[in-house]
């Protein structure tokens, strides 16, 4: 079953209809919410990120969060799926084709639940990243479906060999093509503030708050290309790829090419919390 | 009729599914071809265009140009519309949601006829537009689906009684949110160059062609936001808007508030045309 606007229906019932905008505009927002063993893992602050990132181009979700989260239990409730996520997207609604947001439109909503495992390779022995021109677009704050940036930056990495792909701008770097990226320096962790050029990561700001409270210092600032490949360890967390080491980017061997002991700290701490 | 894939089918036969990448990550291209008195106009341009978009993006068309060409042709066979738009897209096609370009997918097509008469009044009256950040990604060059930079600066546009949002990035104005912009200065016309900050516009290329054929210089290059203030004439070109000119941008007054001598001898041009 999935859910689709306020009723769970089969999976083959939901017919987008082709002037969806979120099919002609990309006009639409999403999440991607954990649950391990059955239970949700920072569902509030999906739901209120989702809210926000539709408030931020004008759609106005048409029930609550509480009705929305009532909903998503219910897919839960009705699967038998252990690990995995539930996908919520949002998008404007159907209207004829034309830019501006139309008058009369209803949001169109669908979500469903995918089962999926955690990356317990990736997390221990780490992976590799590349180094690649961030050419989106400057509302990256916004969870929006407009994905093809990071689509393509993927793809390249996944050509390489690579699980990620690290962006950068003229001022440094920024972030992963779906994940945010920290480096660790002398017990220090770095990375992008949380401005219009990065996603502000629910996992991002569970590691931040873990990190102080295990006594390391967290500097929210721009880090060169350079100071990247200097740092003594890097790691890349998202909501499915948790806290994932990344041991070498490009050419450059990271932390000896294994898991750095900072990294590893937050992995068992964050282990903890799920 | 609708075309969906190889077959015309009725619109509401259409199915999206929720899991094609058009949907869920604005992965896809798109075209719209006008047609005047039910005669194509530069067809073929836009077709080998949608070809080039969809490459960029790693999507190969499931058949040819003709192939698509002859079911368009159906389409506007069994229709009765006299002027107005076909729309066409392409995505990648449906797959479990993932970042990178599936392994075994086929493109989802969609075409369909819009009724559309020609923008008279704006044609000859003029319209306004307002300057506005250029916020999309660096590959302005692609004509993708993923419009949301676009529709969030028409909508505004719009907001303020504008037609347009004219966008400028620091190092000048690049195009509007849906149309190219031309300044007019001493008998010679300015453009920004056809690179990765604009989508190229068979409009585009049709009026510099014209406007050489007259007798006027044309320079591709970039116009700060100034040099666009500063200009005798304004216009902006598109399938749709054609050329419309533009006779105030925000508190600015363009040509008198009137369309400019130069404008109106390249929209004679091209109504000869069509």
């Amino acid at each position: 079953m999935i859910l689709w606007n306020d009723a769970l229906i089969k999976r083959e019932d939901a017919v987008v209809d082709i002037e969806d905008r979120g099919y002609q505009f990309g006009d639409g927002v999403y999440e991607v919410v954990r649950f391990y063993d059955r239970k949700w893992f920072e569902m509030d602050a999906h739901l209120e990120r989702l809210e926000q990132s539709a408030q931020k181009i004008g759609i106005d979700l048409p029930y609550s969060l509480e009705q929305l989260k009532e909903y998503i239990n219910a897919l839960l409730a009705e699967s038998d799926v252990g690990t995995g996520n539930v996908y919520i997207q949002v998008t404007r609604g159907v209207a004829p084709r034309n830019h501006p947001f139309p008058d009369l439109v209803s949001p169109t909503i669908v979500a469903y639940l995918i089962p999926y495992d955690r990356p317990l390779g990736n997390m221990q022995q780490g992976v590799k990243a590349t180094l690649m021109e961030d050419v989106r677009w400057l509302r990256c704050d916004i969870k929006y479906i407009n994905l093809l940036g990071s689509v393509l930056a993927k793809e390249e990495a996944k050509r390489k060999g690579c699980v990620e792909a690290i962006l950068y701008r003229d001022f440094g770097v920024t972030e992963g093509s779906s994940t945010n990226i920290f480096a660790v320096k002398n017990k220090t962790l770095y990375t992008h503030p949380a401005n219009n050029f990065i996603l502000n990561g629910i996992t991002r700001l569970v590691v931040i708050d873990l990190a102080k409270k295990l006594g390391y210092d967290v500097r929210e600032r721009v880090m060169s290309n350079e100071d990247l490949l200097n740092a003594e360890e890097i790691f890349m967390t998202s909501t499915t790829a948790e806290i994932t080491p990344i041991i070498k980017v490009d050419d450059h061997v990271v932390s000896g090419g294994k898991p750095g002991a900072v990294t590893k700290h937050l992995q068992e701490a964050f282990d903890a919390l799920i």
